[in-house]
């Protein structure tokens, strides 16, 4: 269950004591109280037999009392992830490793690309693998099929795994808070294309990557995580991609484990990421 | 409030449930299970205007009923803190200067040293310097100056900061928990001494050091804190000396700064560190 | 070319004057006197029209003369790598994923498997596989086919890529320099088995691997590279190995690069790394 | 010696062997070709018996002949660094305590400030303090005294460590490539005032620093070094603050021994660190 409210005192008291009369265990919890815009956010696992009905019936009259925004799920429900990738295949591969390996507990039923290069991988990893083609013509069709997948798949969230299309406003102000993005560079440094070039161009001494909810404001959206890697004048534009990828992938298959986990409360345009 | 005891439903109920009754509002909080031992700890930052004798008397029965162990104090009681110091000044001016910036909240009575090298940086920080020599035959001696200082200063903490002298078994059981040492390497890497012309010895591409409570045996206490940096061949033993003096100094004032804001909670010879 | 010879004046001179003489343009160099052993060692990379044998020729009698271990190969020469594996597949995933987009500038004639579980992937990529199973009685025979492969297929190097079968001390001479193994612990600290259950035993806050080449001393040979990730109390053993594994296949990655660009000269039993 | 010239073939032979005509004795070379500039950068360290003079009567014609930029110096000079400081006083300790404890082999004529509160600071550690305040009519006065003081000290670099007032342009252009600040701030990202508090505001995972050239485009010269560390939703920008002083103080203290050491080059407005 994950929570978020208006901060005032009692909250944790309150519901700890509808969980118990559930009969709830709970095995992690964590907290968050944000001093800027006064709200509370919490995580908490636990162990029930009630059914998700009676524990609704408990948990209902106090989220109306707190005003509260609560996500209730089963510790053991997959969430439906669509993956969209272009070209390069590396944050995609971590991804479905990952999902192989049991790192991801997600179900991953499509991948959709503007290419046919990843058609191989998602074959590999029994994957169905969709291309839509993207043009200036067929761009607002291409979106018009993404739409319907997320619909009819009932995906819970899509990744844009080095998808190099932008999507229009439209999509993603659908998709707000259901869509995460890797751009390769430390926001908000080298925002916009061929953040490498101009990293190099800049002569930085390290180089990161950025996952962020996709929104209106390309490579604005709430940050979820970064990480970097050192470089040195030694390495040309393209030494900086070869690393970046590394970091790129580590990022973004952090960010959808935060977020499949539950890990992760918005409040307004900034992430509280219980780790 | 820091809180350990046997893990069992309703902990966190009960414990804000008695919160609430004396008017607290939780400000921070944090908890872990510890399934290893079944050992559940809290942390918890609390706002109250009720004296600490009122909250005691909710939170004994719970406590009693709980088996737990309890330590409550005034977020802005300042821990009494003896750092002592051999000839390597660089952990204790890393502390006094936290001190002094307010990073550390923690009173300093007295530094205790067995060379004189640190008097002038003591004095300039208006920290008293006491000379304890250590030899073969005045050794014991000197440790009963030290716990004598402990006790009459009232010292909740004290921080071997590079100080070189190995404690008895006594004076290690007296101050369990109760002692912070750093280890200039990356435990259980390079025990004993001179552990950078060990790793130089053996090649490794990373060097590191590792703050932990005191017990009796030597380099094997509970570690709170640990971080390394990146050498390579071209480092001789004494580079490796300098490059981990940064590290040295950070972890030691990272793991004294846990220990004197009630972050850290032992379980046997293990840590929780609520960062 | 690399070179490793006894330090004295004149080295780089002599040695960019015989390349000077066959029209090479030095495109990269990195040199490194070891004061320990008095030892000096170079890489460099340079365009040359020159014929192998015509460089040789005039870089011969220099090598005689500086009693030098000269190592001269095509910038573009593959070298030849033959993967060892077990159940656990994500370093071998890493490294067949590097090799397909071009990252590892190697060929990979076969992968040698105890198991069967890394069959598809190497179908996937393309590579040969062949299932050589180990017990007490087929081990001195799976040694012999392995010493085979090695030959028959001119193999460069050998990787242990989480291989979990110990290497008799003939295996290991015959293959010394040539065998890199990738131990999933911050060696020294954790030799032996599960290294992250004694980690996790242990409480350290932060878990590493290390790339060496193998020795007739188990987890004592050459390190060439070594990394850590941060774990806190929170994690379990096999969080540990989940987090271990991005560490493992990042630093057998990069030693497998340093090693196959040429970039490490063994000196003793410590590597010089020109990364 | 540090070399910089337009690359060609021979360029490491010449020198070579110009060196070995004096009798030099190579201790350490990196070198560097920038492609995209074509300029080939050097840094050798060198044990001679030979007068600077004889040195430079074998050089001078073949640097006259490659067009290079050639700095010479003994090893054991220590250049003269003043630093500028306003009421932040961290960066200033780390700098005073390695030139104590023999890091940065440097000398330290002055320490000016605009404010009074490192005076204490500085005669413990027994470096003239000049107060030099700053007010809109007083800016030029100001100037004109820091750039007496620069010609009359014969300093060799200007180290702003966390001075809070901007240079003019003409300062800048007179101190170019002389002159080292700390901007609080993972550069390109957050330039400008209170970088921490844009950082909070914006939701990153991870704040930097950047120590660079001055130069007359703010926060926008050539970067020596960057680091970053860690946050998370729980800090407040005075948190980061806290946080970020340990970066800074770490990332100057770097740059200015690149520098002191000759180990920086400059190439257009990016650098070469031999580091």
């Amino acid at each position: 269950m994950t929570l978020s409210c208006p901060d005032r005192p009692g909250i944790v008291n309150k519901v700890t004591g509808a969980l118990l009369e559930v009969g709830a265990n709970i095995l992690e919890s964590a907290q968050f109280g944000d001093p800027d815009t006064a709200t509370f956010t919490l995580r908490t696992v636990f162990d029930c037999d009630a059914s998700e009905d009676s524990i609704s019936t408990v948990l209902d009259p106090i989220v109306a009392h707190l005003s509260a925004q609560v996500r209730l799920r089963p510790a053991d429900y997959r969430p439906r992830v669509l993956i969209m990738v272009s070209r390069y295949e590396h944050c995609l591969l971590d991804l479905l490793y990952r999902h192989q390996n049991g790192e991801l507990a997600i179900e991953i039923p499509l991948i959709v690309s503007n290419h046919t290069v990843a058609a191989p991988m998602a074959a590999h990893y029994g994957i169905p693998f969709e291309h839509v083609p993207v043009t200036p013509e067929s761009k607002a069709e291409a979106e018009r099929i993404l739409m319907r997948r997320v619909e009819d798949l009932g995906i819970d969230l899509v990744v844009l795994a080095r998808y190099m299309q932008v999507l229009s406003p439209e999509v993603c102000a659908a998709l707000e808070g259901k869509a995460i993005n890797i751009h390769h560079s430390f926001l908000p440094g080298f925002k916009g294309p061929r953040p490498y070039h101009q990293a190099h161009e800049r002569g930085v001494k390290m180089i990161g990557a950025t996952a962020h909810y996709v929104n209106t404001d390309l490579d604005e959206g709430p940050i979820i995580e970064q990480d970097v890697a050192r470089v040195t004048h030694a390495l040309s534009a393209e030494d900086m991609v070869r690393v970046g990828r590394d970091v790129e992938r580590m990022v973004l298959s952090r960010a959808v484990r935060y977020h499949t986990e539950e890990r992760v409360i918005l409040i307004g345009d900034k992430t509280v990421v219980f780790s």
